[in-house]
């Protein structure tokens, strides 16, 4: 029998209608003969109100009980769908973590997935046609027997991890988008769905940005090839296929341009240019779990000194600037400069890796429009700058036009 | 040390600022020397919250996926109370049923306790002076290793078992309410709050509408001789004590005054009187699993006919009603009359078992007040009546004065 993991998130299970409605989407892929394991999420909502909880309750809680508490969202939503499924007439039954097991180590709060037991649901699938419906985001950490959480989007990855295991012919991702975009359609009116694309697109699609999916979970998915469709659960219409690079036939040059608004820039100007500045900077950064992103380090310009720019996410960069500070004496920079008005474009494809100018014509693209580059960065299949936040939705929209993706 | 059990219901845990009155609570006693564990229910109105869902999404749910759903509520005041209790200093971990394990027989939905490890606890008392937080009302199925949960309060059964396990010094049941009274002080103003009662008085109290705590708690408590305290979790006073009856110096005749309005009276009129009348009536009442209290039948009147009344459950009237008339040519009743207006009085006391004149007392008082009693039961402590409903306050505080049960 073919095997099918079917993933919905908290909006595809927000109340009990929707929970009716996925239980309508599962029996027909049931009915078409395939064995199906369903992994859920929370209630949208439920998960961050439990997060409110403990964070109300102490700043810094025990990371175990933290996951004991948020882990019991899609408890309820694993028991309800399969209970709507056996309402339906198809055999069904809910799974924890701890009952499978999904053994994980012991990161409380962002566990990793070391392996799911699936011989009791392969039995099921045999001998009753048994649907498992498991709860996501969750696992048991075997030494002592608690219950982990896998962290933010973490069903993604409980899904992904589940179709490794079961060696499924495809794992559904159930969203409330219908597939991956060319780019963002809130900003680009001609943003396209794309039919498929490459894992190592859809992973830098994920960390530049795209939140259609949990990096970790597309880094599992290549990893162990699982063909993943990102799909939506309120229209029955095919989604986007991640999949091999020799599954796609015509491959384009770029699939998608990205964008994330998460980044501020610091520059250091005037730090001495001599062996081991960069790890003097960095070192204490890494220390303090700053992630650095870009780093340009300028062509020496006066007796011996030159300016280092780097970019941080926002988030760390109060912290950034007291760790730079701290270590002024030792730096030895003139002055450090910190911008959070700015904002990293990527286009992001695996065709720019037979392709030469690909990153010319992104230059190119932005210089017509008088777009000043701050930070360039590469990668194998992407090209990231830099740029002053205001202009963001006017390069987001040349470059989609500049590398033939607009819809027709 | 001694060990003591702390059990908090759902209105002590119904918000955050209440889970840290109740981990203050919890650290006192802890910091007076005693091994600690904790049971907790759900926060208020989520377990109902749950069940309204099970029941929406099916009426007739498998109670196992019924188990795992609303069983999640205690997991989550079980973590919180935990994570305020390290907040606090005090060392704390939580325990859900699986974990223990609480292992319960598979009687999904009302499962009952059959025993609990508690070796691991122990250990945590004496090597860390850790508190045991458990979630209340959910047990482990070992066979399936399914979660079962043990009926409507199953949380103070969770407590008195867990005290039973442990051997510990007294139970104490957190409520809203202060303690045992000698009647509903809605009813009775001049209600006291006893210091002590006996399991026996208790058991009846429960069995006869004094909804304090759950009748099968209190059975184990008897069984196994747990001293249980019922105390209110907001005022720090002592409770009311539940204790075997040679804790008791001074006995009173009488220690309370219950009435449950949850009663129908049937009357089936001119049935034969011949052997085997009562079970031809009874037995098919006990197939459709409808529970029968007090039973009266006239004495013969008129050639070989008699009439039988007896009470169920208003919950149950509507079935026992078509029952009887499905075999009403079997029964050859001449008139089967339902009577919901009916309200069941009883004075509970294991002085009664010593002393002649306790039902003497009642008739009396009841008389006086021209109060009509329509049906009798007694047992070796309780003195049962049935009267029309509308009487029921009035024979309540009459009772109550009749007893000498008034306060000052």
């Amino acid at each position: 029998m073919p095997c099918l993991v079917m993933k919905f998130g908290g909006t595809s299970v927000a109340d009990l209608a929707r929970i009716r409605n996925v239980a309508q989407t599962v029996k027909r892929a049931h009915d078409e003969g395939a064995d199906i394991a369903v992994i859920v999420s929370a209630m949208s909502g439920v998960t961050n109100q439990l997060i409110d909880y403990v964070s109300d309750i102490a700043p810094l809680a025990d990371l175990r009980e933290y996951d004991a508490v948020v882990s019991s969202g899609e408890q309820v939503t694993s028991g309800l769908l399969a209970i709507a499924l056996q309402n339906l007439g198809v055999p069904a039954r809910s799974w924890l973590g701890w009952q499978i097991p999904v053994v994980t180590d012991d990161a409380h709060g962002s566990a990793r997935i070391q392996r799911i037991d699936v011989d009791e649901l392969r039995r099921r699938f045999e001998e009753e046609r048994q649907v498992a419906v498991l709860a996501g985001f969750q696992g048991l950490e075997l030494g002592r027997k608690r219950i982990t959480t896998l962290g933010r989007g973490g069903s993604d990855t409980s899904a992904v991890a589940l179709a490794a295991a079961l060696e499924a012919e495809r794992c559904d991702i159930y969203t409330d988008v219908d597939g991956v975009y060319t780019s963002d359609p809130r900003i680009v009116p001609r943003a396209r769905k794309l039919d498929r694309i490459t894992y190592e697109e859809m992973l830098e699609m994920a960390s530049q940005g795209a939140k259609v999916l949990q990096t970790r979970s597309v880094e599992m998915a290549m990893k162990h090839r699982v063909r993943v469709q990102v799909l939506s659960s309120f229209e029955d219409k095919p989604g986007t296929l991640v999949v091999d690079e020799d599954e796609i036939v015509e491959q384009a040059l770029v699939s998608g341009v990205t964008y994330s608004r998460d980044e501020a820039k610091i520059t250091l100007q005037s730090v001495p240019d001599r062996p081991g500045v960069a790890a003097a900077i960095f070192g204490p950064l890494a220390d303090a779990a700053v992630n650095v992103d870009m780093i340009v380090q300028n062509i020496s310009a006066e007796n011996g000194h030159t300016d280092m720019t780097f970019t941080v996410g926002n988030a760390d960069l109060q912290r950034t600037i007291s760790v730079l500070e701290k270590n002024r004496d030792q730096l030895a920079y003139r002055e450090l400069k910190a911008d959070p008005n700015v904002v990293k474009v990527s286009v992001i494809g695996v065709g720019m890796r037979s392709h030469a100018g690909v990153a010319q014509r992104m230059f190119q693209a932005l210089a017509e429009k008088g777009i000043n580059i701050q930070v360039i960065s590469t990668s194998e299949i992407k090209v990231s700058v830099l740029i002053a936040a205001e202009y963001a939705e006017l390069a987001l929209r040349s470059l989609h036009t500049a590398y033939g993706l607009d819809s027709a």
